[in-house]
C-alpha cells in the first residue's frame, strides 16, 4: 500500500473496540488502513507508538474563542462596545483562535467547535458568519467548525439566514440560552427556534438555567451582603438548572426535534436528562470536567481567588453531585464531554470598560466576575488520567464522549473515530510504564490565560503525539504545528438522533 | 341544653369518621353539640334527617362571581373596556353574587371563596378591595371570601396593600396566574409574590400553564386552519400543564412557602404534584368535576356546541388521565376539589365588545371562546353521586375534598366539619332508599347561564336541604333563604401547611 | 341528658378536627354527646380536663403477650419446648395480659390487639384460640382482642378453621412471616393464606424480610466473627425489607386482597409501600416508635448492653432512614403506628432452655439475642411528645395513627374516635403549660421487664387520665384500674380497604 | 500483505462505527487488515461484498442444544430418564450441535454458547463437562462455547468444580433457575452461588420467574379448567418475572458480583433492570426476538397451534410491553439479544416419556407443553430486517447486542468485532438495493424442528455469506462449511462489567 506515515505498535481504541499490536496507515491526511503488520512501502515515515494507548483526537465541541464574550455577561449591546468597529480583541477576550487552537493540540484535541454569536441587535446572520470566519481563517492549529448562537431570532434570521448558513458553511447546531440577559430567549422563542432547527434537521444547544430566579436570587443576596465569589453558586441551586432543563426538554418533546443541554453540573437535571434519554426522546447531554473534578469549596478561597472557579451553571456544593455526573458520564445520559473554554485572563485589560473582573467589578460582587474557565488543553488528559486511569471509565467510553459522539452528534463526517476512510486525527498517549505523573502548574499550559483551575492536579498520563490529518502537530509537550494549518469543517446533519414522528397532540410542523 | 335546632336522626359524616343515629344541637348558628337522643327544650325546632347522609356544608374555593372576567382573556385593561366607571356587569359576566350564591346553596354548599381581580393597571389593591366588596355586600345567600388575583404585584402592592389586606379584609391567600396575557406574571415576579406571601404567611395559588407554549401553538394550528372548539385541547396537551406545574412548585420550593396549584387537569402534572407532596414540600393540588366526569370528546360537538366544554386547561382526552384525577383524588394529591365556576352564558352580549364569544368570535376561532364553564350547583352533587355512591371514594374523602380541607387550607376556622363550635353549615341529603334517581338539565339550576356542561348526566342523590349558620336556605329543590343572609368571612392563616424552613442554598428570606 | 359522667372543658381531637371548649358526655361507657356547655343533672360525675387536650384512647395493634416468643425465634416446635403441657409462661415470656395491659394504659393505651400464634406442628386453629383466650381472659386491664398468626395454613386451617375462627372469634386478621425459621412462609403459603383471606374478607399483616438472606448473612457474618449485637443491623441492611415488602406486594396484588406490612423500619421499604398505596393498591404499612427515634448506634454499647436494642427489622444506621420514616407518617405512607411491644427481660430465666439471652446465649453470638423490645407504654407518649410537640406531624395525624386507623383497619367498630356511638376510650392529656418535662426511667413504668429502649428520652408531656369505656383506669401516674376490667373485642371487617376486582391476568379468584 | 482471503468492498458495521468502501483481509482465519484498496497478491482469494453491509458474526448465548431439556420441565431426574445410561438423545430432543449449528451458520450466526447443565442428582461437574464436551466434540458447524447450568450448588461444586471449570475448561458463566422444579434455586443457594462467582470472577445468568406464583396459578387455573396453552401466559402475569427480576438483583447487589437476567419479556422487569444499570449495577439484561416480534395473541390459534408460541416467560399480552423491549433495546437496558433457542418437536416422539407434548401431554393442559421455541437461525435477520432496516435501530446498535457484546459479556476475546487481531468471522449481507423481499416458511430453516412461531413474516435481507474464521460456510441459501470445522472455545473474564467493591453493609466476601 502506497503510504505517508505508519503509526506502528499501537493499542487502539474506539468507541467499541480496542485493537493491540495495530499498525495505522496514514495517506493524504487520511487513515487507509488499521492492520496488524502493516508492509513499509519507500518513503514511508514511520511513528513508533511503542505499544501505548491511541485514541481518536479529541473533539471539544464547546469553545469560545475570540468572542465578545463578557459584552452577553454584562447584557450590553454589540454596538455599545464597538462604536460600530470590528473591537480590537486584544481587549476585550484572552484567548483567540491562535492561542485557544494551540492549546488545544497540546491538550490532544484536533478539532473545536467554537461559537460565532449573533448579538441581540444583530439582525442578520450574514455579517456575523462573516466576521467570525475572518476572525479565525488562517489563524487555527486544528480542524474548527462553528455553531451558531442565536440571540435574535427573528422570521428573517429564521427563514432566510439560517438556510442559507446550513447550506453555504454547513454549520447545523444553534445554540440558545435560557439566561443571562443579552442572550436569553423566551419559551416562544425557543419554539421558534426549535421549529426551525426542525424543518433544517439540526440540532438545538441550550443553556438551561432559570434567568429569573437567578437574577431574583442575585439582587436579594446583595441586599444581604452575600457578594462573595462562592455566592454565585448559592443564587442558583441545582433545581434551577433542573427546572431550566425539564421546560427546555418539554419543548423539544412538543416540536419533536433534537437538543443538547450543555454543561449539566447537577444531580437533578442529570436525571431529568436521562429520563428523557430513556424513552428515547432525542434529548442529549452535555458535562464538562469542572463538574466531575471539582466542588464548590474551590470558589471559597481567600479573597477573590475563589472567582477562578466561577462559572456557569456553578460548580456544585454536594459530592453527591459530583458522583451523579459521573455516574451520568457512565450511564449514557451525557452524549458529549466538553471543556466549555471560557478564556478570560483572571487579571485583563478589556473588563473594565464593561465593569467586569475577576475582582468582581468594582463593587466586588460576584455578579460581576465573568462566567467560566479556561479548560481546552485540559479535557482530555483530565478525563483519561482522572477517569480512565482510575478505572471510572473505560477507555471505549472516554473515546465515546471526547471525540465519537462529538462527531456523529454534529455532523463532523470524517471524524471522531480511528478506520479506513477517516481523517488521520490521532492522540497517542507516552506508554503507561514510561510515565511520570506530575502535578499541572499553568505555566505548563499553551493558553493566553494565566491561571488555571485546574492548577495542582496530579496527571499520570498527557498526550504524547498529536495528529491532525496525519500531522504531528504536538509532540512531547512542544506545539510542532504550523499556525494556519488547521481547516474550517463544514458539517452535516446529525446521524445521533432525529425526529421521531411522534407529537403530543394532533399538531404537526408543516413539512 | 338551650338549642334553636335540632337536627334529628342523621348519618354525619365527617372527614374522618361516620356517627350514626346523631342528632345535631344548633345555636345562634353554631353548632353546640352532636350527640345520640339530644332532648328537646320548649320551641326548639325540630328537623328530621330520616337517618339520611349529613355532611359540612361545601365549600367552594375557586368561584368567579362578578368578575371582569372576558377582560383578562381578552387582554384587554380595565380602563378599556369601562372608560373609568364601574362596569355595568350585566353587559359582561352572568353570574352575580346574587345569582352564582343562589346556584351554590341549591347544590349544597354553603360557603364560596370568590376572587377579588387586580387588573393589570391597577396600581393598589385599594379600590379593587372596595370594589368587589360592594359589589358582593348585600347580595349573597351563602357566606362568601376573597382571594386576590394579583396582576401588577409592585412594591407597593406587595409591601404595603397586602399587609393591610391580611389584616383589614382577612384575605389570606392570592391567585396568580403563569399564563392569559392581562394576568400572566414573570417567573421573577412569581418570586416576589411568593416571597411576600411567606412574610405574611399566606397561601398562593397558581394557574399553571405555560402561555408561552400555548401563545405559540395556537397561532400555529391557526394558520393550518385548526380553529374547531376541541382544538383548545390540542393547542395545550397535559404536558403544558405538567411544565408550568413543575415549575411553580420549583419556585415554592426555594420560596419555602406554601402554593396550591388550581384545577388541575392531567395525569402528569398529577404524578409532579403526588412527588412533591410525598417530599412533604408544602403544595396543594385542586381538581374540579369537568376533570373527573368530563373527555375531550364533549368538545368535539357539532358546530360550537363543543364551546360549552372549553376551559382551561382543557379537558383532556384520554381516559388515562381522568383515571389519573381520581386517583389523586383518593390519594391526597389533591387537597381540594372546587367548581372553578365561571359563568358566561353560551349566547351573551357582552363578549361583542371584547370580540369573545362561545361562536369563537367574529372569526369562529377557539383562541376567541371565553374559558370557563358554570358548576358552583353541580359540584358537591356530582362528587357525591358519581364518586361516593359508585365507590370510588369515601364519604369522609368527599367531606375532606369538598369541605374540610377547604376550610383549613384558606383559614375558614369556624367552618369545613360538624363539630362543637363549628358554624352549623350543613348539607342533608335524601335518605337514599327513597331517592329516585334523574337526569339533569339546565332547567333545575339556579344559575344565570344557559347551559350546563353535565346536562343528562344522571344523579343517584341530591342535597334535600341546605343550611347556612343553622338556617334552611334551601329546601326540596327550592331556594328558601334570603337574599343578603351571607356574610363575609374574614380568614385566617392557613392551619393545613406552612414554610418548612428548609431551603435549598445559603439564601434565607428576612424574617 | 341523663349521664354517668362529663369530661369537661377539653381540646378534643379526632383525625380530622379539633373542637376546643368542648365536653363529652358519657352514658354506659359510650359517648353521648360532645358539646359545648353541656348541662350537669344530678348524680352525673365530672372530670375536669382544664383545657387539656384529649385524644382517642390508643389502640396498640402490635403487642406480643404471653406468647411463646422465643420459641418462634430459635425455630423450636411447641412440644420441644412444653413436653405436652401448657408451658409455665413465668419461664417463658415476661410480659402476661396482666402486666402488659397494666403498662399499656399506663402510657394511654385503651385497646391492644395481641397474637394468637399458631405454631409448626399446630394442625388445628381450635386448641390455640382455646389457649390464647384462656391466657387472657379476666387478666386485662383494657380491652383487646387478637390476631392470628398462621405457621401452618394447611387446606385444613384456611377453609375450615379459618371462618370459623372470623365467626365465631371476631378475629378478622391474620399475620405470616417471610422469615423466623419457625414462621417462615412460603410465597406459594402465602398465596395460599392471601387467597382464603380474600374469601373471607380479612386483612393479612406481612412480616417482611428475606429470610435466606438473612441466614446467609448471619453464617457468613459469624464465619468471619462479627458476632457483636449491632451486627444483626449489618445481617439485614434496608434492602433486605425491601426486597421482601416488594415480594409481599406483588403477591397481594395478584391476589388483590388487603395487607399490612408491619413494623416497617427503613426508607427503601417505606418507597415501595408508597408507591404502591399511591397506586390505590389496598397495601398498608405500619411502623415503630423505635424507628422514629433510635439509631443503630443504640446497638453499638458496650458489651451487649446493645442487645437491648436488637429487633427485626433493625434499627437502621442512617438518619436518612429515620427520616424516611418519618416522612412516610406524614405523608400517609403509614396508616398505624405500633409498638411492637415483645417484651423479654435483659436477664430472664426461660431463655436458657432456648440458648437464647440478651448475652447473645452461650456462645455470645446476635443470632441468639432474642429479638424485640418493650414498647406498650412508651408508644402513645413518644409519638405526642417527639412528633406532636415539636410539630413533626400535627394532633390530627397522631390520632389518626395511634387509634382512628388501627380501628378501622382492624374492624373495632365502637372505637377509635370521639364521637356519639363509640365507647369512651379516651386519653387526657396534662394542660402543657402546667407540665414539667422529665427524662425516662425504667423504673416509671408498669410493664415487667427490667429495661427500656427509652432510657433517658425526656418527655414534654403524658398522658394524665386513661379512660377505657368511661371508667378511669389510669390517674396521674398510678394505675387505678381493675384487673379483669378489659373485655375482648370481637371485630368486623376493615372499613379502610378491601379488594379492588382488578387483576393482572384473566384468573379471577372463585367468589 | 500476505493474506488468504481479501472481502473486498464491504460496508463495515462495528457497535460504534461504520467504514464505507472497506476491504478486510484475512490471515489464518484470523482479521489482519481493514483498508481500502487492500493490494492484492498472488493467491489471495476475494469475496466481493459488491457494496453490502459486513456485520461481525453472529454470537448467540442462550442456545438448547441435546439437552435433556424437558426433564427439567418434568422436574425428573437424571437417573429417572436415563436408567443410568447417556439416553439417545433423538428420543428426547430435537437438535444436536450438528442440526443446530448448522441451523445458526444459515442465520449469520458464527458462534453459540450452549448449556452444560447440572441437573439436581448430579453431585459432582466432571461427569456433566465431559458428557457434553463429547455431545459437542466434532459435531458443530460454527465455534461454541459452554454455560454452565447449576442446579445442585454444593459446596463440593462451588468450591472445587467451579473453578476447575473456570481454569480448565474456560466457561465463566453459570446460569441458575428461579423457576422449574428440577432446576428451582432458592435465595440461599443464589447467594451461594454468587458468592462463588464473584470470587472467581465469573457472570451468573438468572432465570427470573416467581415459582412459587406459577405453581399456585397453574394450579388453579386448572382448578377452573383454563387450560389452554394461551393460559400459560394467564398463569404468569409480567409482574411475576419483575417481581424474581427485582429480588435477583437484590441480591447482586448484596453480593456486589455481575448478572445477566436473561430473556425478558415485559416492560416492568425492563424497567427494574434500567434503574439498576442506570445506578452503575453489575445487571445485564437479555431479551430475545420473540418478545419483539411476537405477542399472546400467536398462542390463541386454534386447538394446540398456539402451543407453538409457549416459552418462558410468556410472550406478552400487551403491545405497551413489546414497545419496552424495543425501548429497552435501544436504550441500552439489554446488553444482548439471544434466541434462547429451546428446539422440541411439534410433534415429537420423546415427550411420551415424560408426559409432555405440545398437545399439553395426555390430559392437554398447558402446563405440560414443552417450554420454548426454535430461533437460532432466525435471531440475525429478524432484527437486522425488522429493527435495523424499518429504522427502530442503528445497524451500530444491532452488532452490539448480536455480537460486540456477547463476547464482551463473556469473555470471547478474540470475537465479536471486526478488527485487526480478531478472528474473521463475518455475516455479509446482500446490497439491499438486489435483494427481493420474501415470506418464512419452516421449509426454508436449517434446523431439526417442524415449526418455527416465524412462519410467514417477511424478511427484506437475510445473511448472503457466513465466514467463520475466514471460511465461508454459508452461501447463498446453502451451508457449505464443514461439519466439525467448529471450535470449542475457552473464555476469559467478562470485560464488560465486574465488581465495584461497594457494599450495602458492614459485611465484605474474603477475597
Amino acid at each position: 500500500m502506497d503510504l505517508d506515515l505508519i503509526v506502528r505498535n499501537g493499542t487502539v481504541v474506539t468507541a467499541s473496540d480496542i485493537w493491540t499490536d495495530c499498525d495505522i496507515g496514514i495517506k493524504n491526511g487520511s487513515i487507509v488502513a488499521v492492520a496488524r503488520g502493516l508492509p513499509a512501502t519507500d518513503g514511508v515515515e514511520i511513528l513508533d507508538a511503542e505499544g501505548a494507548y491511541i485514541t481518536p483526537g479529541g473533539i471539544d465541541t464547546h469553545v469560545h474563542l475570540s468572542q465578545l464574550y463578557e459584552a452577553s455577561v454584562g447584557g450590553l449591546m454589540k454596538t455599545q462596545i464597538t462604536n460600530g468597529q470590528i473591537p480590537d480583541l486584544a481587549n476585550y477576550t484572552n484567548d483567540t483562535y491562535d492561542t485557544g487552537t494551540r492549546s488545544a493540540v497540546a491538550g490532544g484535541t484536533t478539532t473545536v467547535i467554537t461559537f460565532a454569536s449573533q448579538l441581540r441587535d444583530d439582525e442578520s446572520l450574514v455579517p456575523v458568519l462573516e466576521e467570525y470566519y475572518k476572525l479565525a481563517d488562517g489563524q487555527s492549529y486544528c480542524d474548527y467548525a462553528f455553531h451558531m448562537i442565536l440571540s435574535n431570532p427573528t422570521k428573517h434570521v429564521l427563514e432566510h439566514d439560517l438556510p442559507m448558513m446550513v447550506e453555504k458553511y454547513g454549520i447545523t447546531s444553534v445554540k440558545i440560552y435560557m439566561t443571562y440577559k443579552a442572550f436569553q430567549l423566551r419559551d416562544y422563542q425557543i419554539l421558534d427556534v426549535m421549529h426551525a432547527a426542525r424543518k433544517l434537521g439540526i440540532t438545538t444547544m441550550v443553556h438551561a438555567e432559570n434567568a429569573d430566579v437567578i437574577d431574583w436570587m442575585t439582587e436579594h443576596l446583595e441586599e444581604q451582603g452575600m457578594t462573595a465569589p462562592y455566592h454565585h453558586g448559592t443564587s442558583r441551586p441545582p433545581i434551577v438548572e433542573a427546572e431550566a432543563t425539564n421546560r427546555a426538554i418539554v419543548l423539544s418533546e412538543l416540536m419533536d426535534t433534537p437538543i443538547l443541554l450543555v454543561h449539566i453540573s447537577g444531580g437533578q437535571a442529570t436525571r431529568v436528562i436521562h429520563d428523557a434519554k430513556s424513552r428515547l426522546l432525542p434529548v442529549h447531554g452535555e458535562t464538562c470536567p469542572q463538574y466531575l473534578f471539582l466542588l464548590a469549596e474551590s470558589m471559597k478561597k481567600a479573597g477573590f481567588e475563589g472567582a477562578k472557579c466561577v462559572c456557569s451553571p456553578p460548580i456544585r456544593e454536594e459530592a453527591a453531585d459530583q458522583d451523579a455526573i459521573w455516574t451520568g458520564l457512565a450511564n449514557g445520559t451525557f452524549t458529549t464531554l466538553s471543556s466549555d473554554h471560557a478564556p478570560i485572563k483572571f487579571d485583563h485589560p478589556g473588563g473594565k470598560l464593561l465593569g467586569l473582573s475577576h475582582g468582581g467589578g468594582p463593587q466586588g460582587k460576584f455578579q460581576y466576575i465573568p462566567n467560566g474557565l479556561p479548560g481546552v488543553e485540559t479535557r482530555v488528559p483530565l478525563l483519561w488520567s482522572g477517569g480512565v486511569l482510575t478505572g471510572r471509565i473505560t477507555p471505549q467510553k472516554f473515546v465515546e464522549v471526547t471525540a465519537t459522539n462529538p462527531a456523529k452528534l454534529y455532523g463532523l463526517t470524517n471524524k471522531g473515530t480511528i478506520g479506513p476512510g477517516f481523517d488521520a486525527d490521532l492522540t497517542i498517549w507516552y506508554p503507561q510504564e514510561t510515565f511520570k505523573p506530575f502535578k499541572l502548574t499553568n505555566e505548563m499550559l499553551h493558553h493566553a490565560i494565566d491561571y488555571t483551575p485546574f492548577e495542582g492536579v496530579e496527571f499520570k498520563n498527557w498526550p504524547r503525539y498529536t495528529l491532525v490529518r496525519g500531522k504531528v502537530v504536538f509532540k512531547e509537550g512542544k506545539v510542532v504545528g504550523d499556525l494556519g494549518y488547521g481547516q474550517y469543517q463544514k458539517r452535516t446533519k446529525s446521524t445521533l438522533a432525529g425526529p421521531r414522528n411522534r407529537f403530543l397532540s394532533e399538531w404537526r410542523p408543516k413539512p
